[in-house]
């Protein structure tokens, strides 16, 4: 029975019921996290040979002889721009391939753009009254973190299931030229897990924007994450909606190899239109000499073709998609019954959304935490880490193993029907 | 006969003996490059093993067991602080190990210090009137280019055989609050190779600042890079002296193995007080989830200790010393009797730097050009590019093999007397 058709009797005797099974748990003393998108190691293992893959000795220079191993090259090696041009279906002109962080990259974007504008500003944005981004929401916690730390304001605007509420946005941008800036994770949403319709695409492509400088930070991080061989999302390119709508020069695209080979040493990428490009590089020629093209070659030495990026990731679908199906047989298992929430079922990426009943997710974090499971902070999926509902939390199922995940998965929704519980009988001080 | 002991008639047939020997040498077609200082592919050879010191597979954890290949460690694993800790004498609890380049940190530092202020502001720089910088000249083109691409106003201070004109410097500093900060390559600087003396380095922090938060940007890129393994420069601790001084938050350090492993794909520090690591981490953390910690731990694992970094550099030196003795040698047959020129004779770091006759460096770089030879650009040794005197060369023996060195500086000297004779006699024009 839903818990909402309950008696008010029916409810105390299963928070009772519930509370004896978590006072169980808590003693087991347990210590699992499922806060970060972390790859787990046997994920990471997979790539272990990546430093194989060359012999430095004979094997540093690139294809049209440079030394790998000295300066040069701001914008990356040439091989490692046609590879990550196939993987993302954007043309090598407008490459740069960069460092380990997509983040370091999209910092430094949003940090320029304060102290220089971008290529359609009139000064730079630091010289303005006040700049703002839109932040979709739930959304990334880092992407908030840079707002918060460069004084940007964030206005959040609702996930639906085909992408931000496009109505709102189109309004906003339309009649505030102090909205400078939109942060996008358009295919497979963190922490959502949604991929942005062709819709949805254009719309912001084609949107008149009060500020004539106004960029969608595209953080395109899970460009090929996909979990199943069978279905997948499919994300319209937004270069060619942004050119098609005389918008050329909106987006910032950024991706990585964070979550295809290592997180903390793969390779980084950004793409943006001449006109960005040619404003950029400047400035970033006085930032770098340049990026480590060591490790760049090592990534096409392993990969040599986008083609075998792909297969690589159905071999680490392979390795989370248990993860993921545990983690909704369980939810399934526990809260369907209970009527007390729902949750995303993304085809890739790194995490599940779930949302519990309004107003129980930071009672919900804490009995997690005090039976020894790390959630990610509620919060954190919204600006200034307030959700408004107090019901969201990101679920990250790929670090831990499956015996923890089965753990932990339980704890959180023992947890999650006992705060539902408390909130439906208002016996939370209990 | 030294040129400007002869007679016109001297000077004149002189200039044209070695117009014909130019024009002999530019028939050549040369190709030669001392305009970097780039370490050649020998020096790089001696480190190749690098890639070889870890099995990745098994070998990618820290003593503490973080696993370099996934996120976390924003500052550095803790055996890399502890080898540069060893290595520059700084703790390991002021230090930062990053990415592959020093550039990028000092760029990152004005940065910051422009959109957020450094520990002592009152507001972020890019919020007052005019920033201005000093810069020891001649010096480091890519310092100067991180002012003049945020808009730093830069002044240029000449340099002493005991590092920058400290008098000139006191007085600054002393009236102009705007004077926000200095650049320093303390030990073997570029191009001069001078070493600060312990009175400069003593005067620098304690020299009273009009601006309650001016930074000296101490790059200490050639801190362990001696030529000569009897004959070293020591370098005052500047972390002591200022915080003997009361002024503990002045300085930011910073230095990279880019001349001890590889240029492209090395490990850069930068150090600084507590205090300003308190206001520097939580930017940073907004910057990036971490470096790349393989490679760091690849460094550690060659080198393991700091002892085994300087027999590395003596390798290094031994690479490095006839590149130096030739370029000395050339410089002494062929100017000295000339007395046209005089030049430095650094006992480490990168550089020569070659003073010509007033009013000739850019004519000898063009000559120099036309033969084949390219220079580091003239001017590039100064704000804005304009050396006052047009006479500071800086010359980069370091990349090319012994025979093109000598080639190519056969072609300097002899560029440099025809410069000098034409100014003499005033046929610059023929």
């Amino acid at each position: 029975m839903e818990f909402s058709q309950m008696s008010r009797a029916q409810q105390m005797a299963l928070l009772q019921e519930l509370r004896n099974e978590y006072a169980k748990e808590k003693a087991k003393g347990l210590s699992l996290d499922l806060s970060r998108g972390k790859p787990s190691p046997d994920q990471l293992d997979l790539m272990n040979d990546l430093f194989d893959s060359m012999d430095s000795s004979v094997d540093c220079y690139t294809e049209d002889g440079v030394d790998c191993r000295n300066y040069g090259l701001l914008t990356g090696i040439p091989e490692a721009k046609r590879l990550f041009s196939e993987l993302l279906d954007i043309p090598e002109e407008n490459l740069i391939v960069a460092g380990n962080s997509s983040l370091n990259l999209m910092y430094d974007t949003v940090a320029r753009a304060m102290l220089y504008g971008v290529c359609d500003s009139g000064r730079p944005w630091c010289r303005e009254e006040e700049i703002k981004f839109l932040c979709p929401s739930p959304g990334y916690d880092r992407h908030f973190g840079i707002c918060e730390s460069l004084g940007i304001k964030m206005i959040a605007v609702d996930m639906t299931p085909t992408g931000p509420d496009m109505d709102v946005i189109e309004a906003l941008v339309a009649n505030d030229a102090s909205i400078k800036g939109m942060w996008c994770i358009p295919k497979y949403s963190n922490p959502d897990g949604i991929t942005y319709s062709d819709e949805t695409v254009a719309r912001l492509a084609s949107m008149k924007t009060a500020a004539p400088d106004f960029r969608i930070f595209w953080d395109n991080a899970y460009a090929v994450h996909d979990l199943y061989p069978d279905r997948h999302d499919t994300l319209a390119d937004i270069f060619e909606a942004c050119t098609a709508a005389g918008n050329p020069n909106r987006p910032f695209f950024f991706a990585s190899t964070s979550k295809i080979t290592f997180p903390g040493a793969g390779v980084a990428v950004m793409a943006a239109s001449s006109e960005n490009l040619k404003q950029i590089l400047p400035i970033l020629a006085a930032q770098t000499i340049g990026f480590d093209k060591l490790n760049q070659l090592r990534h096409v030495r392993y990969f040599k073709k986008a083609e075998n990026i792909h297969a690589h990731m159905m071999k680490l679908a392979e390795k989370l998609r248990p993860k993921f199906d545990l983690t909704h047989e369980i939810l399934e298992r526990d809260l369907i019954p209970a009527g007390i929430a729902h949750w995303t079922r993304p085809l890739g990426g790194y995490f599940i959304s779930l949302f519990v009943l309004p107003g129980t997710a930071k009672r919900t974090w804490t009995l997690c935490r005090e039976a020894g499971v790390v959630m990610t902070n509620v919060g954190a999926t919204y600006p200034y880490r307030h959700d408004p509902k107090d019901s969201n939390i990101r679920i990250a199922p790929t670090y831990p193993d499956l015996e923890n995940l089965e753990a932990a998965m339980c704890i959180l929704t023992l947890c999650a029907r006992i705060a539902a519980l408390e909130k439906l009988t208002e016996e939370q001080g209990a």
